[in-house]
C-alpha cells in the first residue's frame, strides 16, 4: 500500500497527461475576471462540487465548470489550477462550513452533555442533509487506499472531532457518562453519522435529523436492560 | 441525480471506449484456459482486487491483471468480459465470505443477545482485518450518488443486515433489549464497523477487533449514566 501516490487517485476519461488535469505551462496568461461575478471562487466551488457530485470527479472537467458557471476556462484557472486543488478547496469550505454549523447550534456549555451531544449529532445530520450533494462528493467522490488528504482538511477535520470529544470529556468530568474514553464514544457517534452518506435517501420518508435522534438514544442510553 | 447512469462510475486512463473497458466483439475468439491453474476464477479475483485496491480501480486494466496471475489478456477475458464484471465479482464474493465467517462465529441461539450481537460484531471486525485491501477496494474504490449496486450484491447486502436484525429481534423477543427497533439498533451496529473502512490503521497498536468490543460496549450499554 503505497503511502504517497499523488496521482494514483485521479483518473480522466480524456487520459493522465492531458490539458484537464495538469497545471497549465507556466507561459504567461491574461485571465479574466468578470466583473459581473460578486464571489467567483465561491461560485465555481459550488458549481464544481454539482457537477462531481452528479457526474463523477472524473468525467467533469474544468471546462464543464466553466461552461456551468459562465465563465471562460481560463477565469477558472485563474482561481483553481488544477480540479485537485478545486477540490481539495470544495472539501475544506464544506468541513469548515459543517464545523461552523455545528458549533453554531450547541447550547452553552452548563446544559446536560446530553442535551448538547444531540444537538451536535442533529447539527451534524442537518447539514449533511442540506448540502446533501456535496457531502456525498466529498466523502464519497474518492476514497481507497491512496486516497491524500490535505493538511488543510487534516486540520479541519481534527477540529471538528475535537469539538465532539471536548462535549464528551466535558459530560465525563461532570460524572454524566459512564466510561472514560471520550476519542472512543466521539469515534462512535460521528461513525454512525458519516455512514449515513452511504445509505440515506434525501427522497426517503425520515429526515437525517430522525435519525440522528435514533443515534443518540442508542449511544446515550444503550439497548440492554440493566 | 441520475438514478442510472450505469457507466458513470467508470473511468480509464485510457479513455472511456477503449477495448479495456468495452466488452470484446462479438467475433469468436478461442481463449486458452491453463491446465496448471486449480481455480484460475478465484486467483484472478484475488489477483485484480489487490491491484484495485493498492493502485485503484481506473489505473489497473485488466492486461495488468492478467500479468499479475501469468495469464493471458484472452484467458481472462474468458472469466470476466468486463472490469466492471469483475469488480462486481468480487465484491459480491467478498460478501458473502463476510456473511458466513459472522454467521460461522456466531454462538447458539439460546446465548444471550449481548454475547451474540459481540461475536457478530467481533466476527465483522476480524474479517475486515483479515481482508483489509479487499475490503477497502469494495467500499472506497468507487462511490458518489452513480454506483450502481448489482442485484447479487443489494441481495447479499439484505441478507447480512438480516441476519444482525435476527440477532437483535430475538433479545426484543427475550426482553434483554429495552427498545423494538432491530432495523435501527443492526443499522447503528454495522455503521460504526463500517466507517472503519475510513479511518481503520491496519499498521496501528490496536486490533479492529478491539474497536468492535469499545462499539459493543456503546451500543449495549450506553454513555450516560442513568
Amino acid at each position: 500500500m503505497p503511502a504517497s501516490r499523488p496521482h494514483a487517485i485521479w483518473c480522466n476519461s480524456g487520459g493522465m497527461a492531458t490539458s484537464e488535469n495538469k497545471v497549465p505551462a507556466a507561459k504567461p496568461r491574461r485571465v479574466g475576471r468578470p466583473a459581473s461575478m460578486a464571489a467567483p471562487r465561491e461560485t465555481i466551488m459550488r458549481a464544481a462540487s454539482d457537477l462531481f457530485a452528479q457526474g463523477g470527479f472524473a468525467q467533469t472537467s474544468l471546462m464543464d465548470i466553466a461552461a456551468a458557471v459562465g465563465l471562460s476556462k481560463a477565469a477558472v484557472y485563474h482561481y483553481f489550477p488544477t480540479k485537485q486543488v478545486l477540490y481539495d478547496a470544495i472539501v475544506v469550505d464544506l468541513l469548515q462550513r459543517l464545523h461552523d454549523h455545528v458549533a453554531g447550534a450547541l447550547p452553552v456549555e452548563t446544559e446536560p452533555v446530553g442535551i448538547r451531544l444531540r444537538a451536535a449529532m442533529r447539527g451534524h445530520a442537518e447539514f449533511f442533509e442540506k448540502n446533501f450533494a456535496e457531502y456525498v462528493t466529498l466523502l464519497h467522490g474518492f476514497g481507497g487506499l491512496n486516497r491524500v488528504v490535505s493538511d488543510d482538511e487534516r486540520a479541519i477535520r481534527k477540529r471538528y472531532e475535537t469539538m465532539f470529544r471536548a462535549i464528551i470529556s466535558k459530560g465525563i468530568a461532570d460524572g454524566a457518562i459512564r466510561t472514560s474514553d471520550a476519542a472512543v464514544i466521539a469515534r462512535g457517534a460521528l461513525s454512525m453519522l458519516n455512514w449515513m452518506t452511504r445509505w440515506f435517501d434525501p427522497k426517503g420518508k425520515r429526515r437525517a435529523v430522525d435519525f440522528a435522534d435514533d443515534y443518540f438514544d442508542l449511544l446515550a442510553h444503550g439497548i440492554l436492560k440493566p
